[in-house]
This record gives C-alpha cells, structure tokens and sequence, in this order.
C-alpha cells in the first residue's frame, strides 16, 4: 500500500492525475464492491496470494458471485475454505466449476498449482480425527505452491510413532502439527525440528478439552522454543503460514 | 469404620458396653478434640498411614499442639506439609523435634522410615522449576514406607532427556509425573509405562499457564490411557495415591 | 521400548541384522499403518493389555478395518468404546463379530474373559443418571480381566445410602468412584477408603455444573488424600488405571 | 417503604404536611447524608436490624463517623465487619467504644446482645482454617439476638467427625455450612438436616481451587434439596440470612 | 438418622434386636432397591417432605416404577421435576395417575395439597421469560403445604412496576426473586424486604449473559444483605429452600 | 417519573385526588398488565421512544396481544426484534400488520418514520457475516427517527477497505462498529472519529473466539478512547444508544 | 486524517507542495517522536481534545517530558490518569506545575478549564468505595469543558436513596453509572433516565465478583436498553465518551 | 537425532562400537548432568542455536553452573532470559561475565553476534509499555545472528502512526508484533505485511484485559491470515520463531 501512496503523488505533482481522482483511487483502488462485500483485487500483487474465501455464513450465491468478480481481474485459482457439502453443490451448479474435497471441507476453483517452491511442508497429526483440519492446512500450502508430506496419527502417547517419522520432521522447512486433547506433539516435535512448528489446536476430545481449548493453551505453553499457534481448528491459517515461511 | 460398628453393637449386645457408652464411642471415640481441631488418631489403624498435618493456615503453636497430641497417643511418625520456613522455626523452638526440608517445604518427625515396600516409584519432572512440587511427593512417598527413584528436567522438548530414563520408566511400580507449562510429560511417560501414572500438573509458567491450569486440562486429556490427575502443585496427593498403590 | 533397543543393537553386533534393517525395525516394527491409523501391534507385549479402539470420530468401515487387523496379528479380545448404536450395526454389519451394550456404548469383540487378578475394584455412583459412565469403567476393569462390583445411585445427600456399602468400600483393591452435580462422593468414599480411589466426574446436572466442570473441580480439591481424577466421563480411563492398580 | 407512602399522603391529604414538605421527606427522611456516606436511619423500623459498616474500603476516621451518626440516632449497637486490626485500634483511638475480634476481623460497638429468639443457628466448618469465616457468621447471628452452637473441623473426608454432631444438626433451627476446597460438607449436612441449609464457600485451599470458585460450583450444584449458597468468604451474609430465618 | 442409632442401639441393649439385624437394619432400613434407584422411603419422616423425582436422565419406565414404589410404602404425593412432555404422557399411559403442567415441566401424583402453613411465599420474575422457572418454585412451594402469591414481569428497568408490588413484598414469609441477564431483580428485592429472599438465577439472555452465568455471579454479589442463591434455573431448589423457612 | 410524583402530590393536597386514588394511581398508572406481561404504556411520554417487544421467548399469540394493547392506547409504531421468520408469519396470520425483515430478523408495526433528526448514524461492520447484528442496529436507528448510513465488510486486515470510508466515519454524529473475530474495527474507527462510537462484539467466529468472548474483551480492552460496548450481538442496544445521542 | 489527505494532495496538484515533503508530512506530521513515545499534536485538531497521558508504566521522566512537549506545541492543558502519588510528586519536583488529586489518582496541568458546554453530567455511585473510579470521569468530564454533578452512595439496595436523586437522574445530558459488586445500578438508572448512560463495573467486592466480572456481566446485559458499558475500574473512558456525547 | 541414530548403528556394524557404549551413547550423549540440570550441549548442532537459560526460578549459582558448563563444552554465546536484577549481580559476582540489560531482563554472555542474515526483523510495539517485552524479543533476534529494526508505540488508535512506518513493515522478513489491552495491532500489521507475522500479546492493561488474555485471544481470532501467535509477555519465542524465520 506504502509503494502506491508514492506512486500516486507523482502523479499528481505531473498532473497525470486529478486531485479528485487521486483521492478516489487512493482509496478505493483495489476494491471491488459487489454489494454484499468489498472484494480484493489487489491482494495477489500486494501479499503475493489470491482471495481466499472463507465459505462459512457465506450463500453459495454469494460464493459464486465473488468468485466470479475474482476470475473476471485475472485471478487463476481460487480457494474457498469452510465450504459446506451441499453449499459446494449449489455452488457448482451455478456454473462454478469448483472442485469439492469433502474431508477438508475446502473448494479448489482453477485447480492446485504445480509446486514451485523448494522444500516441503510436514503436516502432522496427533491422531486420525485431526485429519479434516490438517488436510485444510495440506491444501492451503498446495493452493499456494508448495509441496506437502503428510505424517498423520502419530501422537506421543505411543512414541514409536512419532520417532518413526524423525527423517521427515528434521527435513522440512515448516511444520505444522495438528492435535487435539492434550496437544502435546508440538512440544515434542517443536523439540526435534530445526524449522519452525506451527501449532494448530483441534476441537478433537471431550469435556476438559472445553471444545480445544486444552490443547490451545497445552501449545501456548510448549516448552519447546519457538513454536507459535493459531486458533482452534484453524488448519488454514496454519498452512498459509508455513507457505509465507517455505516462500520467504 | 464399618468394622467398628459390629464390634461395638457386640459389645452393647453382650452387656460389656452400654447403650450410653456405646453411642458416645461410636461417634467420637477416634477424635481428640483440643479446640481447634479434631484429631483423627485411629486413622493409622483405618487406613494405614499416619495422621499429615497440612501445615498451611495453621500457627506454629497449633502444629506442635498436634504433634505432641499424636504422639501422646503413639503415633512414631508425623509428615507436615507446606511448612513455611520460619514457622519450621518455631516448631522447633517449641521443643518439637522437626527436621525441615526447606526445598519441599515440608518437615518431618520422628524420621524418614525404612523402605518396607517392594518396588519403587519413580518421581520425574519435566523442569528444574518443578523440583518442590516433586520433592513434596517423594518425601510422602518414603514417609509412606516406599522407596523413591528421581528423574528430574527431563521434559519432553528435548526428548533424548526422557529416553535416557527409559529403564526407570519401565521398571517402576507407580510414577508421579510433574510438570507445568503444557505438561506433556504425563503422556510421553504414560505411553512407555507398564505402571500406573499419576500426574502432578504445577504453576511453573507464566501468561496463558493460567497459574497451572493449562498443564491440568492437558493432563486431564491425556492420549495415554490411565494417567491420573491431582490437583495444581499437590505434590501430597500424589504421593500418597502412589504409596496406596506401591502397598497395595 | 527400551528393552528391544539392546536386544536389536545386539543382533547388529553378531551381524544377524543389517545396519538397515535395523534401522528400519527400530522405528517400524510395533506400527502397522493401514492408511488411516498407525495400528500398534506390541502394546500386549509393551503394557500387558490389548488395544482399545475410541470410537468417535471412526468411521464403521475404519473401526472394522482395525479389528480385523487385530485378530490377524493375534490379539485376541477388542475393546471399542464410544461407539454408537448405529455404527455398531454397521460394523457387525461388515462381518464383525461385535457385542454391543447401549448403556455404556462400548463393543466387545472376542468376549469378555474370566477374572484372572485378585480382589475387585468398586465402581459407585452418586446417581442413577451416572451410570453410562460407570458402566463404560466397569467393561473397561472386565476386559482388563479383574472383578467388578457395582454401587450405584449411593451419593451422600442420603449418607446412609452411602453408609450401607461400606463394607464394599473398604475390601475393595481398588474404586472408581463417579458423580456429577457437586461430586462430594469422592470425598467421602475417599475418607473411608483402604484402597486407590479414582474419581471420574460426569456431564450430569445442569446451569452452575457447567457440563462437569464444577464435579471436576471439586474432585481435585478433594480433602480426601490420594484421591486422583481423570476427565469428565472418562470412564474407560478410570477402569483403565483401576485395572492396572490390581493387576500390578 | 411502602408503609410510608400512605402514612405520607394522608398526611397530605388532611393538611398536616404541605406538598414541599411530602416530597422532600419522601425522598430524603431515612438517609443522612455526611459527605462520604448515605446513611441509612430506617433501616431497623423497616427490616428490623441495625446498620452494618462493610469496612473494607472505609478509613477508620469514616467507620468512626458513620457510628457516631447511627449512636446519634438512637441506635444502640453496630458491626463492622471485615475490619483490619490496625483501622480498629483507630476507630477506638478516636473515641469510639469498639471491641474487636481478630479472628472474625469484625468490631462490636454497644456489646452483643443477649439472646430473644428460639432455638439456635449451628455454624460448622469442614476445616480449621475456614473458622475466620465462621466467626463473621457466628458473630452476625449473634449481632442480630440469636443463639449460635459451633460445630468446627468436622469435613466429611474424616465422616465420623460429622457424624458426631448429628444431634447439633438435628436440631437446629437454620444452619451455616462453610467449606472451602471441594465444599462437600454442605451436601451431607444439607441431606441430614430438617432445617433450611446456607452454605458459604470459602477462598481456603490452593491450585484448582481458584480462590473457592470449586467450592462455590460444588455447593450450588449440591444434590441436597434446599441448599442455599452464598458469596466465597461472604460469612456475614450468611449469618444474616440464617437469623432472619430464625426470627421469622 | 442420629435419632435412630440411640433407638436401636437401647433395642440391642434390651435383647429386642440381635447384632446382626441391627447392623442391617442400621445401614439398610431406610431404602428400597429397586435395581436402577434406591429409595428413600424415609425421608417424610427424617426431613418432613415426601421423595421428589428428578426426572431429567430417568426413564418414563422408571419414573413410574419409582412412583408406585413410594405409593406402596404410604406415600400419598409425589412430585416430578424436568418432566419433559412426552415422557409426562409415557408415564401417564402406564397407569401413573399424573396431572402434567408443560409450562414448569412438572408431574403431580397425588394432587396439590391445601396450604397448612401460615403466611405466603412471593414469587417474582424479572420478565415474562423467567416464568418457566418461578412455576417450578411455585409448584414446589405449593407440593409442601405453602400458600403462593405470584408478581411476574417486575424488573427494575421498569422501576416502577416493581414498586406496584411492594405491599406483596413486605407482607411475604420468604421471596423467591428469579431473574435472568442482569439479575439485578434480586438486589432491589433484598433492600425491600424484611424476609429471607432466595434468589434464582436463570438462563434467560444471550451473548455475555453466559446461560445465567451473568445473573448468578450478580445474584451471589448482591448488595442487599441476606439473600441466598441457588443454582441457575433451579426452580426447585428455591422453592423447596423457601418452603422450608415459611415451616420453620 | 419522578416529575409525575409532585403533580400527584399536587392533586392531593389540593383535594382533587383522593389518598386512596393517588396510591393507585402512583403505582399502576402507567403499566397495562394483560396476563403474561407488564405493559409500559408510558414509556413513550417518559423516554421518547415507544415500547420494543423482545421477541425471543414470546409466542406469536402473546407478541401479538402486546402489539394490540400498545395500539389501542395510541402508540402509532412498534419495532419486534428477535423475531423467528415462523413466528413472524403466525403474527401477520393474527391480523397484526407487520413488516419482517429476515436479515435482522426484525418486525416493523406502523412504518418506518421519517428521519426528524440532525446527522446520521454510521453503521460499519468488519465482515460480511456481521451484517444481521448491523441491521438490526440500523433498524432500530431508523425507528427512532434517525437517519443511517451503512458501511459493512470494512474490516482492518484490508486497511484500504476501512481508510476508503474515512469521510463517512468523520461526518457520522455516532457511530456504531460492529465486529466478531478479534473486533478491532473498533478501536481504528474509535481513534478517527470526532463522534462517540458505539462497539458491538458478534458471535461471529469459531474456536477461541469463544462465541464473540474474543471481541467483547478486545473491545472492552479499546485502547481508542471513548469507546463504549454493548453485549455480543445486541444491535438493538447499540442502535438504541446511538439514536439517544443523536437526539441529544 | 481524511481531511489532511485531501489538503496535501491540492499542494502536490498546486506545486506548493513537493512529492517527497507531501509524503513525508502525510506519514509524520502529527507525532512528535521523542524516543519513548509519538506524540500525538494533532489529536486537538483532530479529535477537539488534547492529549491524555496514561501515567501506568512510565516513568516521571516520561510523563514529564511529554507535558513539555505537548506544552512546547501549544497544548494549554493536560490531563494525567492512573498517577501514583509518589510519581506525581517526582513530576512536581522535575518542575512541572501538576495538581494532584490523590483520590482520582489523576494530575493535572494547566487548570480545569470553565464549562463551556450545556447540561451536565450525572456520575454517579453504588457505594463510598467506588468514589475513585467516579472522580477519574468527573475530572476527565471536567477536563473536557462539560459540568458534573456528582450523586454518590446511591446503591438499590436502599432503593430510596436512588431515588432521592430522581430529578437528577432526569436532568442530566449524559450519565455516568459507577458499580461494583452486582453492578445493578446501571439497571435502575438507565430505567429512568431519558439521556445515554455509560456503565462502569469496579473491582470493588470479593470472591465471585471475580475483579469486577461479575458488575461487567451485569452491566452487559442490562434489561434497560441502550446502557453501554466500558472496561472496568476505567472512570477515564466513560468520562470521555460522556464528554464526547455532551458536546455532540 | 535420528542422524545419530545411524552413524552409532554403523558403528555397531563395523565393531567400532560396543554394544553397551552404544546404549549408553544412544542415551546419554547429548546431555551433561550436573546434579539440577541435563543441559544439552547438543543443541547448536542439532538445532543451530545454543542453549537459552531461562533465568526465572534458577537461583544465580545454578545459572553461574549452568553457563560455565556451556563454556568448557565451547558454546561461545549464552543467552538468559527472565533474569531479574539482583541476580544478574549475583551471576556477575560469581565470575560470569554477563551483560544485563534491565528492560528486557536479559543477560548476554559472550556479547551479540554481528548478523549474518540476510534482511531484518520487524520488532513493533503498540504501546510504550509493551516495551520490555518487545526488548526480550528483539534482543533473542539478535543472539541468533539477525538484523532488527523497531517501531515502537506505533499502536492503530492513532492510525497515522502505524502507517508512518508503512516501508519497515513491507520491507521486513519477519515482523513480531509486540501489543496487549486489545491487541488489534497484529491485525492490520498482518494485512498490510509480505512476511509471516508473529504476535505477542502482553500483560499491559487491567481489569478486562486479564492479565493479557484479552489480546491473546483478540490475536488467536484476528481476520488477517497468517498471523501466529505465542504465549503471554512471550518476547523469546516470538523472536526465537521469526529468527528460525529468517535464518530458513
């Protein structure tokens, strides 16, 4: 945003552009409303992503229309997170040639790019009912160019099964480690990585884990240093992150 | 108790004991009621431990008080936990014979009994900062007549520390885990074990540790089946319940 | 764990296993991975009990596929809990042969065998709506091969319902005691009590119960020594250490 | 109030009060207003007991001049309650009669006084350490001219200690439950009792606690009908509550 | 119960009881065991009030079952809380004689006796919302021979219809104030009277009102001296707690 | 009120009123009570605004019976909010003429008035998702006469989409900012505006955000000064408080 | 800010402005940095209001040096909130004319300022303990050029004392509700009052008032429409909004 | 680790290594055990980095010990956080010499590395309190080999003075993002930056903050993507992770 402010006053000073119309463009540039939401078209050249569309409370209808706006300026792919199974249908029947994962619940408009980064992400699992939330985070790193291993139901408790995968932790260049319950795979592999671990709590337990909450604050105060979390469930931003990592 | 209510109704049946006696007897015969509080002196005999004096909001005067009305009525030993340092001092003064331990905080009389218990329970904690608490359940441990092995900051963020104890571990008749921050400990531990774990959640740590509940919701959720939970730096409790099981 | 390191470090030495090999059953050899679970095939030998399936969260198809895994690594008795009515009709419906029981929802595959271990272990209630969980202990504590005795709806509101099981309270190895509401039983079995007591508070009650926590809170500040707690209707935990406490 | 409403109007109506007069006495008639404090004049017409200073947050020289106005006014006794030992030497400093009880943290001016009401208020406590709550309660009641039987240290983890004051329960007319930890002595006695049960948790005991939130939880979700609860500490209100229920 | 050991012991004493049958009898005498429930059949004449059925987590099946169990021993009412509608007509199908009120979920077996104690209970609601709850503490007042006046709808954001109804206030023998979101009700009620109030906390409100979280911790914080709580939505507990002092 | 007690006094002393009458009147007079609620007919004379009928735990029979008394005694609009699409039908089945707007969830009897006052209230929100709390907000401005300006999906992850609206938060008269997730639109519109802001938290979210607990507190915790919160999801409120000041 | 950007702008399309001073001045202008701190010189301009200096977490030389600074830039009068006493003389003695108000804990430079504004604002209070946090909104109302009346110790536990300060409650512009403990003074004065009310929980109470929670829930779910409530204990906020909205 | 694992099996193999030595190596390697502490002399090679002493709860001679260790084993640099003052001299009088720096609490052994990272890390701070946290981050940053640049008290209340630093912020590699009270500061850094952010959330603020709660959770649910945070006042892991960051 910074480089546009500059670019912009030169233009007044040559009187390539009004007053009025720098005003305009200075703020209303990279938006596009569409009624129901202000769209970002800018987002791809400014943080080097496209829109991602978080489907939930969301209409397909809606869904369709900014997905729509988003192709109409160029953007390839797109991503739709939160994406409920029949939304999903109605938002391909619309028109949308939208591919549905069931598992993540994510949406895939333009396909999954070929990788282009170096390295790979580990996405790990503490048990088999992080998988959903992992695999959002698994799709996220894909949607935006790297490549995924995926080391899933190798929780502490039987510890042969996360140093089984101990090749795998201390080769990649971000980790993200999914657990519920007590959330202690973060600290251990927090312990064994040389690149750093994001922690995504899950809401996967029952009563003490107060819906997650448990490995929320479990992650928050790995002794392990230098792991950081995201909130309960949130797989996306967890593989967004480590992409921003792997890409940096 | 229930075997005293037979034995009693026996007496009153066979005129050795009258209804007066045998009503008063039945409710206050194992108290000793000197003010401010009721002394429990057959608990030896009901549960196989002496009486513990939780030292925490009681005056020096008071804990020797009950000192000495224990041993007036036989009892060779008394563990006396959360002695501050100088109310120790005052014990003694008051001619108490104390030998105070001032890293547990607790003090002992009449002497830390001979292991007559096969076996041993095996005290680990994850910090150096978790020392007390430990420190706290191995002496119950040994007042208990059980013997104590140590294995201490061996938290799970540097897991080559767990696993150097692995033989402990695996040899143990029962294992009070301690840790604060996340906690882990409980789980890595209650993976390998053969034994029963009870885990010992503490307040070391700071910001979202919440003062030891983040350890305690991580230990209550707990993947590895059977860990058990005491309350926040109850170093006692655990050492009691592990002395119950070592004899049992 | 420890144990095979030496053993297969061992077979190295004498060249009966290659550096690979070894490498690779070091890490491998307990696990069968079969896509969506990492099955562990040496928790028998390791722990001396077989693998406990958690239901919820598995598909039928998935539960069946571990079973069968199971039985054709030699495990002879499976315990699945937190299975619901309907997907135990799927997985008995996929050829599994699956005892069902509605009240506790757990499924015994193979029988449950005959007490092998001496004594029993108590499971109490406060309640009668407690019993869901009690039961899910008490499967847990059969499987585990120990005896079980049941008493239910004893909470002290009625001391004297509680007063006329005492003589099961104290010849009992071992007790598990479950209460929702304000879960004073703990307490008050854990006074009387000779044995381990272990406490499981439930979801019962309502408004300021706060779906367990309140019964969880007030467990783990239980002025009854030695009491330990699990998570809030965790039976299977309770039953679990509850059995490792008699057979050890 | 609504007394006076009437009492007003019809002095109104017949003339003996102007208009200006009624409305200012409406408003202004029980308060005297000293600067710092809205003094109530009316309390022991309209409720039947005198004022009670809180004394937390007052300076002595305040304490002091709210009883000078109530003795000014013909009120012959007052309590302050949570009143430091230092602001009490003070309030008698400059002039005021008070006698004061360090273990209750109350001062009486004008003496307690004698008994007029039947029967009595039993205060118990689990523990030694919640006495100096019981005492705020104990001296409330008496305060209020009613008769108080004290029952201390009896918790239900040592039973027989309770149940060697069952004719106290019995027979008392309101009783005051205080508990700090797992608050459980309210339900036993709440079960045993025929007379209205107030329970006070208190902020004794450490850990899970947090400060007598698990006891305040576990005594309102007491599974003894009829139990009332009211603040953690809060010993005057509860000794307020029982002999308004004894002089009903 | 205390009454009861001095009786039988003094039967023992006199050879009227052997040991055995007074043991039994001790511990047994006052319950039935109905396998899924034990029974107080004692209680009318230890506490003056007939069993009340919690219905909530019971079966239609054994509601009834537990109904005519209490009619065979003399028992001529019964009430039954949380009764949900379509268990009211299962146990009503059965033969249970049970007159349904959808709006406090309540079941009368036996009818509502006429008041025989003197003087009223005053139940009053915040809002019109909160009545589910007041009919639940009406009904048990009622169920316990006490007489009810009804003030709904009074909430003191509308000042001035709680000052309609204060003549009701003053005159009543025990208030029972039920109020959601703020729950300020209860204070201005406190200040008012000159009779115990008992406060209800319900969970009535949205967003921070926490499902009555909000309303209790205002409740047990009230300004006004002397006023209990229950927990939240327990209609019940009041109204049974309410009964109990107009009794006394 | 206050100002109708002088009159009333007035009327009294003059002989125009009776006593008798005047009590009546000081206490009835302005409430209309049909059963099931206290009418305020009054309000509008009192406030300024006519009554709102909170729909939520009202039948359509009762919402209806209220909006009919509040016609027949002059009031020419009333504004139901909270009001179920179903039961909005059912309340149009029952002849009442009203409006439903399903965003907000709002029913409007009589119109929309005019806007009679200076300036305008701007309404903003952070996300699309928080439109329904926004709408009820403006509804309810517009109720009281108020004109609205809108400004949603604004939220300060896209600065841009916040600074593009910077002229309508500068020229607003109140402003109202409404946010679920972390809610810091509140503080970056607080510390532009001239005017007070009003901030309501949503439930919009998932996981730590604890059902709007997230930004209520970062609301709360403003560090824009002047910033004043509402309860989460209560647009009424808000709208409310900013038509108050803009008629100030 | 809006405003500035569109003035820069016409200097850049007029020459009078340089494309690297416009930016330059458009990032930096109004702050001054002096190390420790940016001031902010244009919030007068900006927002009709000087500065406030939180005197929590800095040093007497801070606060010193940024009264210098802003005095150096015109600014004739600053407000210090949260200044302990010991500070404010150490501000004193660096040379700076502070007036300290040990009761507010707030200092002042340069004088209060005449009113200028019409009306006043009502601050009122529960009780004597919650004057401190009353003073901090009556000074920083006073401050702001608005007039106060004060109304202290008005708690609904004795209703007639609110409601002696009814025409008070009526007159005012703007009202400040100052509670702790329940909190239900917001409810009964925004009941009444026809201006806004702003609502500030104190820490003022014990146990369950948690703080201030318990008056924070209250005052959020207030059944009185549009009270809006700020963080608690902060006198500051609710003064300056009730400023903001008087001067409107 | 699992390197090790490997070259100690081939050393097995090939008879350079004895069967017990490799055990004992497996094991013990890494770690010195110096009676209360196993420090890990392995970590630079493991993880790149030497080992951080955490200082809280160390008593300055086993810190002194634990530094001295790290030195014969020839770690050349040693950081120490949470150091506080007084044992900083305690450290430096025993021998070590250790730089203290008393904002952020660290001691520096060895001096700061010139940085050989490319590009910067973003240290920014909300407020001036923040401070001492963003110094611990900042410093942690620096220990390990990396550029930093501050932007302090750049909080968004004051907009202007976060866009002012609108080039650091897109310029940056890692960006730490240092607020507490609402925390909103990680949001619109997180929406304008390139390069992964990671938030800290301070205990700066008071009554609703919660000692940091109010940003941790604010920061957990922030709409901009990508943002991860760590625990409370947590400055070395949030340096310690945009280090890893840098250095990937």
């Amino acid at each position: 945003m910074g480089r546009d402010v500059r670019e912009l006053l030169e233009g007044v000073a040559s009187g390539a552009v009004s007053v009025d119309d720098a005003e305009i463009e200075l703020r209303a540039k990279p938006l596009k409303d569409i009624g129901y939401a202000n769209i970002d078209l800018d987002r791809q050249a400014r943080q080097g992503v496209s829109e991602v569309i978080y489907g939930e409370g969301k209409t397909a209808e809606q869904i369709a229309g900014i997905v729509r706006t988003l192709e109409d300026h160029g953007q390839p792919r797109v991503l739709i997170t939160r994406l409920a199974s029949d939304k999903a249908d109605e938002v391909a029947g619309s028109g949308v040639a939208v591919a549905y994962d069931p598992l993540s619940r994510t949406g895939v408009v333009g396909g999954v790019p070929e990788p282009d980064a170096p390295g790979y992400v580990l996405v790990a699992t503490a048990g088999t009912s992080d998988m959903p939330v992992a695999e959002e985070a698994a799709i996220t790193v894909e949607m935006l160019g790297c490549r995924v291993v995926r080391a899933y139901d190798i929780g502490v408790a039987g510890l042969h099964r996360t140093l089984a995968r101990v090749d795998d932790i201390l080769g990649a260049s971000a980790i993200v480690a999914v657990a519920g319950m007590e959330g202690a795979l973060a600290s251990v592999i927090g312990g064994m990585a040389n690149c750093p671990v994001i922690a995504v709590p899950t809401s996967v337990g029952y009563g003490a884990s107060f819906d997650g909450l448990a490995a929320l604050l479990a992650m928050l105060n790995s002794c392990a240093a230098g792991v950081t979390v995201v909130n309960i469930d949130n797989g996306f931003g967890a593989g967004y992150a480590a992409a921003k990592i792997v890409r940096a």
